[in-house]
């Protein structure tokens, strides 16, 4: 029997579907049943294989699912957990992909009330450039992190089965609290989006912004290539952690007056001291990355 | 009888090494004479067969040269000028790689004197992230601009020739002032390569950094390749071109103070506006070099 006998994915697209794709390929689950908005996404993604079913009514959608994930635009979580919450059997555990996640916990909180202990919050950092079920992919989360924020009313039986569904999917699971997870990403995603924004906005406004994109090479290129993500979704990103993404700016501006005050003085040993350290650290950073992706690939050889 | 009969290239690594590779490979190059500080650098690039030869001697390496490159790192440019400018014959022209080009020109001119007109200053946007002799690609320059920062005191005699030599190379010649120059790269390259390194040098100082860089992704990852770049190289130019680059910071800083109000007051309109003005303007720059390459590509095709 398979270790799911139904999952209901509230969003069919990227996230949703390469979740979906995992598990069918495992032989983990007997059923995906897709939720969404639109019909055509839902057709298309039955036409792909990702779901077995659909539907838009979500008290047929939850009854009788062992796992809930909710991978729709993250605008939407809170009426979505409100519109699951009446209808949500003992039995089953739900889940989010969210990119932030104190704000979603206070809205689970909200819509679920006595039922919160079902829900364990959860974060893939995985993605690509493309959108909607045509760029589900099954392996989007072999070796790629997924982070949970498990709340203090969760049992250990809710955590394994969100655990085990991801780990079937080939992912690593990482534990943080939700204050933690959005201090993170503050500062390591969403501080970075801010700041390539803001570079291409304030060039894209210059009289002579023509002239300098002309001359914009491979180094502008891949520092800016976030900014070409949803606007929407950065927004809302950015709103719902926006103490702490305040605290970075803060951080960050802190750091860049002080660049700009050595480049005043021509403080020549001041910049390199800087700019080494950067350096320093990020090859650093590089060389863990690659010795971790080489002892997985090992691991995987190795089996 | 070749169109150079010999070419004099001061530091042979990965700018000045593609250059010679890819002049011999036209056949338009009689002997190409390597200098430098390095004994071994030499010898790697005579094995490479970048070089003909090579001399630690200016007046022997610039003697009977039509046309003299110099690529050794930017802070050696005055120095080397300096050196050449007793030995050079009238009907040699001398050109440069380096990344800022007013503080070269005002080297140029106190080095060089009544010989200024046989200076035409030069800047190849072109790259890797390896270095020195190994790294030289006969094809490096194929379809990359090339902005000459001609001198009034330039004779038409002297920019052609060094024209034609990129154009040998197979890149595409820009023209604009050194200031313009300046201008330009302060806000497409010089700023990015400082907001970079502000970055991973904010995130490396904290107590929690191997927290922060486990969690940073792929984002992160192209946002901050160019602080992978040379420290001291960086800090050259940023020296060089102090004053256009702190104008860039100035309004940098203008335009993150606006983001961070915004945010400030929950202003998701606000928000969302900045964040699509940039990926619109990214979007079509992107559009844009994608046009221009299938453009050349059809030329190429069609010859």
């Amino acid at each position: 029997m398979a270790a799911f006998k139904k999952i209901a994915i509230f969003g069919v697209g990227l996230i949703g579907g390469s979740f979906a794709l995992a598990l069918k390929k495992s032989g983990a689950v007997g059923e995906v049943l897709g939720v969404g908005r639109r019909r055509e996404t839902l057709l298309r993604a039955a036409e792909l294989g990702i779901i077995d079913s659909h539907t838009e009514d979500v008290a047929q959608a939850v009854a009788g699912a062992d796992l809930v994930l909710i991978a729709a635009p993250v605008a939407q979580t809170s009426a979505l957990l409100q519109a699951i919450a009446p209808h949500l059997q003992a039995d089953t555990v739900v889940t989010d992909a969210g990119s932030t996640k104190t704000d979603v916990v206070a809205a689970a909180r909200a819509a679920l009330g006595s039922k919160i202990h079902q829900f364990v919050p959860g974060h893939p950092i995985a993605g690509r450039e493309q959108n909607g079920p045509e760029a589900a992919l099954f392996d989007l989360y072999v070796g790629k992190k997924i982070i949970l924020t498990a709340l203090p009313e969760n049992p250990a039986a809710a955590v394994d089965r969100v655990t085990d569904a991801w780990q079937r999917c080939g992912a690593l699971i990482h534990h943080l609290t939700a204050e933690e997870h959005d201090a993170v990403f503050a500062a390591v995603s969403h501080l970075p989006h801010v700041l390539a924004y803001a570079l291409v906005a304030d060039i894209a406004a210059r009289p002579d912004a023509a002239r300098l994109f002309q001359y914009a090479a491979s180094g502008f290129r891949d520092f800016t290539r976030i900014a070409g993500s949803s606007p929407e979704m950065w927004r809302d990103i950015a709103l719902a952690n926006r103490s702490a993404l305040l605290g970075e700016l803060d951080a960050y501006m802190a750091q860049l007056s002080q660049i700009r005050a050595l480049l005043d003085q021509g403080d020549g040993p001041g910049l390199e001291k800087t700019f080494a350290s950067a350096q320093a650290a990020r090859q650093a950073w590089i060389a863990a990355i690659e010795a971790a992706e080489q002892a997985r690939s090992f691991e995987q050889g190795g089996d």
